[in-house]
């Protein structure tokens, strides 16, 4: 049964809102009686807008606070580590904002800090949670694409919201740790949580933003099996934000649009002041806005599983280890774009299979290699095989 | 606050089992405890299946169970007078599933009887609660599309799950009452609620399924402001369930896609056993599952919406007022279909707008009356314009 | 083999120049050699810029100019007439553009014009030539639909751009009679041109613009064999030029856009200066060009095969037959605005099949009547059936 | 003015018989009139099939016959080198298709033998061709994307319909050589022909299909200016044909949707016998043909714009040169995808510009760095600027 949760709620910035604003929303138990922020009057706008008890600007008293048994992190990602550890400490369950850690040293003393405290622990990587995304995991999980051969996840808008994205110090990179954790863990949701991932290969530029970090990046990611990932991230895509997944099988794809094109189409000459959507440009003219923007950002069943499991005492999806393999990943993606080579993917502990063969196999008729089926433009049927001894290639027209 | 409700299902069909999907799947607190249906069997399965404490084959036993405050109408459209009148005496919450008569008479005396007995109704018209709609008609009324001119409504698929819907005597009609239903409500929503209906023209026939009701039809309905609805449904399309809205303003338009086309695409050569979205078509090929169907066919955000006001004490957005209103356009459509003439809507009572007049307006430049602008290929800007007094059309180049 | 024509081209505005830049930007043989305006400046204009050696103000004189040996119409509607009766006298090929008349009285009287002088006749209804359309034309020939049960066809724009459609008088309506005829005749070409358009009921108004004329309409044909045709039109729509179609067949359907949505997508924050696509609106943000536009619309196809079948002494599919029974499609609908109920099609001379039954049919299982056939979520398949004898409705899972 | 050319054809397989389609389905003059196969046979099927007069199992006779002046090459890449010698030799225009060579060294040498000889040459790379592409490259000229920073081009399909694509010796490589070609060519369209591309980094696998070859393949391509080019070819993608390019500009973005989805969607139970489109796997459920397949692919565009240069004496937009490039570029693809390294791209002629800087730029505003514009949920504008001189990053609210 659902038992109702009390939260602390650590940061009043843009994910804060945005968490508070999918479970305020929801008729769920689960409201924020305390927040933290470092500035009293942000804190008080935000007790204000969302109707939160108390506030605090002590990180250690908002995490200590004696009503509350969860807290929520959505802080900028330098003040993850001590977050985790206060609240490992308090004996509270903790759910983390994306990326765990700016790298995977912190990633891992954040993973040891709750699983030594034997606390709960949701790494709240959204992106594997939108309706559409749970659906397809399903499905390639129901053999309906066959083997995973590839899978592409792009995330691209103009540029974060705040400005501590924007100083590499406190985010830990830019557009690669702030985005590409989303789109690694979507990949690896697809090839299989338990295939090693094995080197990486990883290009990134400043080409817009006079800024130290990258605003775009390419990530190629390999894995034990042959399968692999295909991230892009970009602060300077230009048309809104553009989320989309691509997974290709051996026997089926699966195309996901997440944002720009969703089935709501406008068109407005004269606009109706204020928001469109999330990292939309403009408002008249042609705009595609989303439904219910935390639905499908997955906010909405991320805190439900992870409610669901903290009353059913399970694991969730996503626990701080997966948080810890995606900064590992993403540590070799930063190294790989200083070295220009593929860079091994460092992983202290791996907890997943070991030793997957190639997904590469052979389908053999009358002792030859079928190389291809296909209907030609006349209706009829053709195969490609390969003799094996000679490997001298046939057409055959059935 | 949220408050909690325990509910009496009546039902145990497609839209019982989907209604109580949705509700059991949140952590929102309403449950159903007492489920009626004529068969124990099914009443039993429907226990087992949702983890329901009661069961009851009569409908007063199961309206009047004392644990519970809101009774929900599932049943077939030719039970709900009698559900509803029993829900009223009996003093709880009433909800009633689309439509909510198989004609004005008997909606205009469910709507007399919730009122009088001043019990919490609600219409259980889901189609205007999907996120993509409830956000374009907050545009809309913000003005992004200026004056509503047009809207259409088209729901088609290849025919319903449940075998009352197929009997005319049961369902009150064919697919104009089942789909026409949601399209009327969709269409008042987006002209405005306030905006009477006056008169509709339809056309139904039977061009696949040899039934007695039609499974086809069209209708026209046009509001006192000149703006025009316009439906369309069908129990014979193929490829799916078609579920689009187009709504055509002075200054905007809005296309909505709930179902077939909504940024999920799936090819499989191999298929994965079972189900892949309500009424696709095949499962091999390409296919169009949605993410969360509850969620985008309305049910999540309606009943959010019926168990808030129930707390609030406020009026939702769609009650019993609103069904009888749309059975009184959809007995104008059958009346049309038969007469081959249009048909004015009988509404004994009216609380909308009076005496709305004709959204046609006319803007001046120096004099002349502006018919249109444009820019041509040449990248110029043309204003055609005409003469009030000589009635003569003029270009003017810009 | 390909025989090269020489053109006389009547009218020098949007229409005359399309044909003319089709013509010309190929590498077949047509020319035009001989352009009529009743402005010398427009003469002059039109062969400079398309190299066009000969131009006249006297109507009689292009179209009996020697070196031509074809006439093609691109003239306001009310000069149809006066032109195809002059090219018929001259003894040349004649194309004329859409509608061929204002009303069936005029087509008539030129389709008498052209038989009688038996030269060759092509109704340039381009919209039903564009490669998709004739494509799906194919398909729906070769069975893939079933039986066409409905057809959609929609055009939609913010307004023409030549004045003289704008005067009533000239242009013989409104929307209704500009674009109307092409959604007819795409409906025709669908639903089979040997099968008779027996009634229409239609609706028509001035929503947004003073005009005398209509600026929006609505039109329902019901086709002897039951199949119902659909047309919307308006010159208010706004974001561009929504040209789309709809077929629905009793196996399956198909979806045609051909402007809005073609797989060609831009967002620019700054624009390029100048044209877009015919009838954009706006020119940054997200626009929505297509490939060819002449293409696209149809006029290559349609030039091609007018001129493959002159060459080949062989009849177009479309001719100016085509082109009365679409005027006469169009007079019952004004009639039908008028009068507000279904109007007859009055057709002097009907060439196609006489005494169609409606397509309805039945499937009989087992001795009862197959209703419908799906697979629930569940996964698995039920079959709805009726008992002829009783009425009764069965469900039967498989 | 138009000139008619007679063709000599070599080859009848799958790309021969495109382009003779598309040269004989239109008005314009070309057509084949000598034909050259190793099989009498074959070379007698396509002379039946395309009425082409003369055939011939001699190469050097079907070049050097008298009646033609413009030699087409559609043989496996291994025998291009042979064909283009001996067509320069003969004194004729010579057309091939893509890839120019299975290197960029059997590339260079075919250069330097038209360039030596002086005829006509052009690269056959169909798909900078198709309309949309033609369309899109304008716009990127004429500024409405700002400087191109990223272009993504993919090709995937299951694998190619002839044997010899599968004979790694014939072909000179799998996926990469055999589409790999086009998104090379599509990309440097875009990021401009006289940028020079440095480096790749590319990763090919064999995942599906048992070959010597790979049959996927990634590459990353950096130009001198820093814009990325990225493609990704396929062999084992289902579903179809995906033809997708993405064109990302610091002003705006460009997505082409070349095959699957164009507009054009048909369900259909039943299929039609036969062809649904190029590459379409099954012909029934969700189908997506296009409509002038050689239209779409370019080839109609292609051969205009070839004979019209041909005529007018001028330089095609793609010629031999193009294919060397090309070719260069993807050696280099291959040598990366070995060494796990960028490698270089290997010019031994460079006609582009030189020494182009890195196209970042900075925006200031008062002495502050610009980094970003946004609209705000509330509906403010908020500016994120960078102290040049403390490195701060600040938030400003307009």
């Amino acid at each position: 049964m659902t038992q109702p949760h009390k939260i602390t709620m650590l940061g009043t910035g843009f994910i804060a809102d945005f968490y508070t604003l999918t479970l305020h929303n929801q008729r769920g138990p689960e409201r924020v009686h305390m927040v933290y922020s470092r500035s009293e009057e942000r804190a008080k706008g935000f007790q204000d807008k969302w109707e939160v008890p108390h506030g605090s600007t002590s990180l250690k008293e908002a995490i200590n606070f004696a009503d509350t048994d969860t807290v929520i992190i959505g802080l900028p990602n330098d003040r993850h580590e001590e977050a985790v550890i206060a609240a490992a400490e308090a004996g509270k369950a903790v759910l983390c904002t994306k990326p765990l850690g700016r790298n995977a040293s912190e990633a891992k003393r954040m993973l040891d800090a709750v699983e030594k405290a034997g606390v709960f622990n949701g790494y709240l990587e959204d992106l594997v949670y939108p309706p559409k995304t749970l659906k397809a995991i399903q499905s390639v999980e129901n053999g309906a694409l066959g083997k995973i051969l590839w899978v592409r996840s792009r995330e691209t808008h103009p540029g974060p919201h705040s400005d501590w994205f924007w100083d590499i110090e406190q985010a830990g990179g830019g557009a690669i740790v702030d985005m590409g954790c989303h789109c690694v863990e979507i990949i690896r949701s697809f090839v299989g949580k338990g295939i090693r991932p094995v080197e990486v290969m990883c290009w990134a530029d400043t080409l817009v933003h006079p800024i130290d970090a990258e605003d775009h990046g390419i990530g190629l990611i390999r894995f034990e099996n042959g399968a692999m990932g295909q991230f892009e991230v970009s602060w300077a895509f230009r048309g809104g934000m553009d989320l989309r997944d691509e997974i290709s099988g051996s026997e089926g794809t699966i195309w996901l649009n997440h944002w720009l094109r969703t089935g709501y189409e406008m068109f407005t000459s004269v606009g109706q002041g204020g928001y469109v959507a999330e990292k939309a440009e403009g408002d008249t003219g042609w705009l595609f806005p989303v439904g219910d923007e935390a639905a499908e950002l997955g906010y909405t069943d991320m805190f439900n599983e992870m409610f669901n499991c903290l009353d059913n005492n399970t694991t969730p999806m996503e626990t701080f280890y997966d948080g810890y393999v995606v900064n590992a990943v993403i540590d070799a993606c930063y190294k790989s774009a200083k070295s220009k080579e593929w860079e091994p993917i460092q992983l202290e502990v791996w907890r997943g299979e070991e030793s997957v063969e190639h997904l590469r196999s052979i389908t053999e008729i009358d002792g030859k290699i079928l190389l291809k089926t296909e209907v030609m433009p006349d209706g009829k049927t053709k195969q490609i095989l390969k003799d094996p001894e000679t490997n001298k290639i046939i057409e055959q027209i059935l």
